[in-house]
């Protein structure tokens, strides 16, 4: 009989970025990214997006080296968070309650088959604007900026991973997460999966660690209102003499209008917009990229650029870059 | 204890115009809008916007007057399906089976409490382009037309209703949809209200019918790609020579881009553009808006119309309008 | 034989607002709009876009009430500013010698049929960007601010005048203006016209003083980069709590993408795009507007605000207005 | 003394394109394009985008190879044009009469040092549009297509040269143009050059012919109405399976949102958008880019494509290329 979809995980609620430059990347999200800092604790400092509605979606975390601390989902319930932790559990993960975290409830943290910190949650907090950021409409979560690139909220985030196809099985089976599109090499391998709990075509993607160094970290990206807030972006980046990775085009795989640059704290950060592209259907048929059709570039043509294989974060050890 | 939401509607599917001048109207939606014909069936014409996932999303019927024929939405399972028409036979609603419609499976259809025709379905064709509608990219539907309005797929449609709250108490019972946003007149009545399946922060609207007259359509709104587009539109649709109403602005409720047009059946067509604004939160605190705060018109000052409280189809009775 | 165009006028170099408010004025054109200060000197503050090439394109000063200051033309060469001097001259017009002004040299000034003063001015200070807003790229003024509005440069100001065919009259017959536009009502009144002395379809208009009070001012219009702009800018006057007057929506005349302020002196300020318009003819053929034409309101059928009817700088005097 | 600047080009008029394929490139500039066809005579098609206010910007004929037939320009005046044809055969060019072209009068055509031929004239048919044609505003000279890429005008156009330096010199000395950008290599060479007639920053260019083959052409250009138009655009050409050379980005020189395609004849064409940037300053001091800042990419970064230094039209002789 036909299985029915687990909609337990809601959304994306916050990814933890390590950073050895701590003052530097906070400069960049607050005063470029145009983020607001809404709390500090320890060595972390809270950030969001004008509409994100929690009170955070990006902790900033000093700490020795770059890359993931963690990336946390929603659920859409309690007990769908309790549902959740006995299929993790049933698939022989090992979880940790954390019995609170700034800005939300009890949360189960674990680790995927490549080693990054995966957390679930469902208590939160709403963020309350202070009256010098409270918007004209009462619909949207804080004031709009307009200053530097205006981010409106978290998007998504890219892992990368040794066997990206054991951690697609992985998310599918314990958070019942639904794979849109991935790319499958000639070989068989499995060199890229784009997963998603939403209407978004993707909440999540990991692609192939070439180095065979589990755990490290590709992207993370915030949602722009328009492809023109993109190209605006552009030049603020440009301005501040933040470095530009390759963009603005437009991704094959899930259209996305794309803009890549490194963070002072050496993480690859995206900016992007999706236009009007929602995935609607319930039982969306994943898309699978062939080697071949991955060769044609970007959509408009504009070929995949080198570091996009190499660079990630942490950087990788000695004797096994290049 | 909590209840868990319920999420067995996935999205709007279709809506039905019916139109007195079947020909004309054809020409809008193919031609102005930039929609593909998909199919024809006894006095209807089936369309689609390029990136609609199902083969269409609007049906044109010939009729004696204009309105709408019916509103149709995609479950997230056959079982959903099942369990929805259970909700409404326990509400003591009259759910009517029709074995097969063109392009779906077994719907369930039904009126609401204003007297609109929905309809309920789970098996759907996919559309297949045909090797000229064919698009470049395999994650997409169809060709980019780049033809008049460019309609990306369908976004939702707004009823006008005698009671509202009633309306919206039988969606939320029965379908389990959740209520983003709704205007609260210092009577206590309500005046309108918005309710989402999916991310997006609405997929139909009702609205207060000020003429005591039931089952009466407001408008039916397609999704562009960006703010530009529905600029672009405004031109095509001046050049057509189709009534602009009023637009392009943005609406204060939902903040919603938005361009308002009658089609030569008398419908009113929105074309519209939501940046990247979703609605994520599972627990989503519904936005209640009061008399006074609508009184300030849209977001940026724009009174509303008055044809908006008073255009509806089909057309008041003798003796009603004015 | 055929009379060959004078092209003396090269292009608006800048306009003198009058303010009450000038602290407040001051930190709209900063903070709101994004512009920099590039001088002070007496009553007067001097403000910039992001890519005038001049010193500042703005002069506030600091005055009783509102309304404009004055409004200056760089000519093409330094003849051309003496051959002009001797056609105001030959037109009976007392022309003013001021050897040295803020950021100019020798300039003169003189009155309009209606009494507003105009200035024309050759040699003039360029830009230098202070190394913290030095631009990235050599071509570009100043950086891109990333702030507020992010006011590219000035690009037009309508005045009020009691006769306007006759102001028009003047400015062709002694800077060489050419009228790119008008509006003639079917009395034979001229009720509005639009002056270009460069390729853009005009540098300045006169719209008709209702009242019978001369010498008022209806706006100032500072260029941005893109229509989303624009919009953008309206969100962010909203949540600076600045009044919109009208718009963003598209003039019938010269289809400039239009939105409509209050700055805090009082003064009207016009955000707006052109795209890719430009009067490239050099006989253009003027575009002469009915009556009629003009009450179909704007390009998408907005009606003209009444406001802008009435509203001017300085408010009228007592007993005239309303 | 100072000398006065001459202004007695107005503007690019035509350029004529040669092509092997001639009902191929006429239905990429028709469908995929959006362009109009005004004319055919001979072996020539004339075309033009929805604002051009001649009656046509592109000659299009049949020809055995592709490249540049000839580009021209109206100029200000009767007498100016007799003005220019004086300073051209001031400077020992010879400068043929042709009586009569299609659409335009008496022109004077000359080869430019490289072998180009350049064509001035002065009298010139405005276009006509029949009544499906017509434009709903009557300050546009034709009615916006929503087809394609929405053409609006002709911008400017690029010639290879063997000798950069000279040409610029040329073009300076005899027609008065102004140069607004140029690149000048570390052994002194100059690289590129950019002319303008206008308050465009450029309305022609040339570039470095690497390859010692005189005449040849490198693109012609099209202006689009925003950067997300062009954007479009890229999904238009994909659609139709027209080759994308590189964009859409920005260019450091000039600062245009670029894309290039090459339409079926094998010419060079790009289409683009250059936000509200304009050159006023009649004195406007050339901007010289030096080796090491053209190393450095377009606007964003992205690295210059390499067939743009070899692909040009027509193609090189057997032996040349490569």
């Amino acid at each position: 009989m036909e299985q029915e979809p687990v909609m337990d995980v809601a959304h994306l609620g916050h990814v933890e970025l390590l950073t050895p430059r701590p003052a530097e990347s906070l400069a960049f999200f607050r005063d470029v990214m145009g983020m607001t800092v809404s709390g500090e604790e320890g060595a972390s400092v809270f950030l969001r997006g004008f509409d994100d509605y929690e009170r955070y979606s990006l902790v900033l975390t000093a700490s020795a080296s770059s890359g993931l601390g963690h990336a946390a989902f929603r659920t859409r319930s309690a007990a769908a968070l309790e549902r959740r932790r006995a299929a993790l559990e049933a698939e022989g993960c090992t979880v940790r309650e954390v019995p609170r975290s700034f800005g939300h409830g009890k949360a189960y943290r674990f680790l995927d088959p490549d080693g990054h910190v995966f957390e679930l949650y469902w208590e939160t907090e709403w963020y309350e604007a202070p009256p010098d950021r409270r918007p004209a409409l009462k619909n949207q979560a804080e004031r709009y900026p307009a200053r530097g690139v205006n981010v409106r909220r978290i998007d998504h985030f890219n892992c990368l991973a040794v066997d990206v196809r054991r951690c697609r099985e992985f998310f599918e089976r314990t958070l019942g997460l639904r794979c849109t599109e991935r790319i499958e090499l000639d070989s068989g391998e499995e060199a890229g999966m784009w997963l998603t709990a939403t209407n978004k075509s993707y909440d999540f993607a990991f692609t192939k660690e070439a180095h065979g160094v589990p755990g490290r970290f590709h992207h993370l990206t915030f949602a722009l209102d328009s492809r023109e807030a993109v190209l605006q972006a552009a030049d603020a980046f440009l301005e501040a003499g933040v470095f530009i990775e390759t963009g603005p085009h437009k991704h094959a795989v899930q259209q996305t209008f794309f803009l890549y640059v490194y963070e002072p704290g050496g993480n690859r950060i995206e900016v992007a917009h999706a236009g009007a592209r929602l995935v609607l259907a319930p039982d969306w048929r994943t898309i699978t990229w062939t080697e071949t059709e991955r060769k044609k570039g970007q959509a408009w043509g504009l070929k995949t650029i080198e570091s996009f294989h190499t660079h990630g974060t942490p950087p990788l050890p000695e004797g096994k870059a290049g």
